[in-house]
């Protein structure tokens, strides 16, 4: 039986050696393929995780709000991408802060984004944001715009071009490692297209969880940026990105009412305990929204098929009687540790620590 | 235009003026009914609103999370309703907050529960929970088993027994007024036959804003929880509960990237500004993540197709230019809102307040 007693569920905890094996694998990868390592850090948005990361060291990060930015950069971290297009009311904020630290590269993908960055007096490091197939944001690498667009960043006074950075998440959308596989090929191989057009030697930037899971090595790119892999989750492996053990988070919940005649059992975890992803239904319509487990973590023959605010309904030929204490493998672990504003570190079953992560905007 | 240029997007906005509007109406409806009103804190968990759904008293409230009841009892409520089946585990932490207020109401709906609850010091006040048909959780109102369980309640001199509660929550599935009615009725007489079995005057609580919303008065009933219709929101008004004028907030939003040529764009609300509830999809596949608006909440022709972490995605004819300011009328206000640590309260456009929610468990 795991020490968990003495914590209020729903509660959220981290293996904390199954976070930093995933933290090693992918670092190694990243080392041995040469590439620059710098990994998302919104999936756990921790000072404590982002350093082991790196291996405890203060590397290059990724985030995706200015609070992470501004969190990680108190909390030691000098190179910092924001990957999401800046709009003009950010620019102000994002210009403080990039004189805090050594760098802060924004994303742009508009002639007019970059009109906004010329007219600030602080020079910003740029990426120039490609669609290499996900069609979220980012120019299209092969319209002959996109390449007039690559140049006027490059030829700006105001602004200093880094690179061609993308983002490939319909790798979510794959259903094997086959499928996930042929999304890298696309994801480096569309920069590197790109690249060649413009006849300069930039950073090609990658990153999405599945796609840097599933390669061997890191080739035909610069640099990569996962951030899923730190803590993976129900979804990732499904779809093949890791197996079920390397998923390093859970939700500790309570069995609150157990209904033996209609083969149904409530929990203390809803909506606001573990979000309403409906993770891999493109994979399994009855998937539910998570994973039912013991309190080793192995799964139960127990589906979550419904989520309210504070209750989620399990149907099950037996129900768990009240008081039963289940984890729940979320969804999507982005989308979890977000509701919580404390994470219980676990080693050994034991509870070992607890991590405050940034929030809001 | 209004002004809300300062603030950092993605924000909540709360309409102070609508939230009071909806706080009088359904108020009002208790009061000329004779039922007393213990509407629930949930949807915004901030002691601002509470005391506006009491017309500025300490009234009854509902809650469904320990950490709300000892957040409520600290802003000074001291009738309180704990609305979802308390396990074992959280007997303790309950008993210590019902010495620091007048009443604190547990709920159960097993004899597993009731022993749990006998074995305390403390004499709780308890509800039966009753399963009105949404299958959620408590006893089936015409079981013989139910009879049982209410009358060994009646007799425990351990606790208690104040009264049986249910929750429409199945109102949800409706389509249409009239089908929110049919299920008001059954809400309600359930109750009513049940109580009849017993011969007992205990109080029938009964609530969901559906229901609350749509029926004239509260007949037939002696106690009323409804909660979201303090704000409302895209379901409540699809399904008829509401107008869409009467939704009382909005996630204010920054478009990030623009792109013509495949009609969408995107902005800075994702899946933590907005959560993924899917809305009225029952009534419209293609509903959306919310509805789509300009800042004087007017709806527009775009539809918010997919949300990612950070970034929403629109569709639409002609996407507006990155920078546009818009509205987000939200899909579940109770779940968008709890993604904020902060409501920016408007009133005549401009913002004149920021409350601050209660979070966690």
């Amino acid at each position: 039986m795991n020490d968990f007693s003495h914590l209020q569920t729903p509660a959220f905890l981290v293996d904390k050696s199954i976070v930093e094996q995933n933290c090693a694998r992918m670092r190694e990868k990243a080392r041995v393929s040469g590439v620059v390592f710098r990994p998302h850090v919104k999936t756990h948005k921790t000072a404590e995780i982002a350093r082991m990361q790196h291996g405890g060291a203060l590397g290059p990060i990724t985030v995706s709000t200015l609070a992470e930015a501004e969190f990680f950069a108190g909390a030691g971290f000098k190179e910092i991408t924001y990957a999401v297009p800046i709009p003009p009311e950010k620019i102000d904020r994002a210009a403080a802060l990039a004189q805090k630290i050594d760098t802060l590269n924004l994303l742009i993908d508009s002639e007019a984004a970059l009109r906004a960055l010329e007219q600030q007096k602080h020079v910003f490091d740029v990426f120039l944001k490609v669609d290499c197939g996900y069609h979220r944001a980012g120019v299209d690498p092969d319209s002959p715009d996109s390449v007039r667009l690559a140049l006027a960043i490059a030829r700006s006074p105001s602004v200093r071009f880094r690179g061609l950075l993308t983002h490939a998440g319909h790798s979510y959308n794959a259903r094997t490692v086959d499928e996930i596989l042929r999304v890298a090929a696309e994801e480096t191989a569309c920069l590197t297209r790109f690249r060649s057009k413009l006849s300069m030697n930039v950073i090609r930037s990658v990153g999405s969880t599945p796609t840097a899971s599933v390669v061997d090595r890191f080739d035909d790119v610069d640099e990569v940026r996962p951030g899923n892999y730190v803590f993976y989750d129900a979804f990732q492996a499904t779809i093949g990105s890791c197996t079920r053990a390397d998923v390093a988070v859970s939700v500790l919940a309570t069995v609150v009412g157990s209904y033996p005649e209609r083969h149904q059992a409530i929990i203390d975890a809803g909506a606001l305990a573990l979000s309403k992803d409906l993770g891999p239904n493109h994979i399994d319509t009855k998937f539910g929204y998570g994973i039912v487990c013991d309190l080793e973590l192995r799964p139960l023959p127990m589906h979550l098929v419904a989520l309210s605010q504070e209750h989620g309904k399990l149907e099950t030929a037996t129900p768990p009687v009240v008081g039963t204490q289940l984890r729940i493998m979320p969804n999507h672990s982005c989308l979890t540790a977000a509701m919580y504003d404390v994470y219980h570190v676990i080693a050994n079953g034991n509870v070992i620590e607890a991590w405050r992560p940034c929030r809001g905007w």
